[in-house]
């Protein structure tokens, strides 16, 4: 019943559920900072999307990605999807 | 030169690249277990994907998402981009 490779994965996973549940609570609170962000500049009457400051996310990112282990590309594909979420909200929140 | 909207858009972006460079060490630290299983499964000779645990897996995350305010939604797209890298890495170990 207890074998080696089940225990292994079961470990690991228990490891990979705990990052996962505090990936979703840093997320959140990311989303709280842009949701203030696109307030703001809907309010001020700045544009949702700011090209030039999301290209230095990116290379900062992939910075730390190489300096952390992850893949460069990986960052860059999740910070996309990061980066379209907020631009989708910010939309949001000017046609309020 | 102190714009009050300028220095509130510069104090939520620090918030935003602090919360980005953890997000970074902790994915960089969630692919180092998944690698860990995508070894296991290649000795054990086990499928890559696992359709059934990753319907568990989304299912509990929209509920953490719930919770910590996250958009439900994005926790599952967001997840589905992870997933989709980890069963690209465990196909890499399938191969080698």
């Amino acid at each position: 019943m207890s074998d080696p490779v089940d225990e292994e994965l079961l470990w690991l996973r228990m490891s990979i559920a705990n990052m996962d549940a505090a990936l979703v609570h840093l997320l959140a609170e990311r989303f709280k900072c842009t949701e203030q962000v696109g307030r703001l500049k809907a309010h001020a009457g700045m544009p949702p999307a700011d090209p030039a400051r999301e290209a230095v996310q990116i290379e900062r990112l992939r910075a730390l990605s190489e300096t952390s282990g992850l893949d460069p590309h990986f960052a860059e594909k999740f910070l996309n999807v990061i980066i379209a979420e907020v631009i989708r909200n910010h939309r949001q929140f000017l046609d309020e």
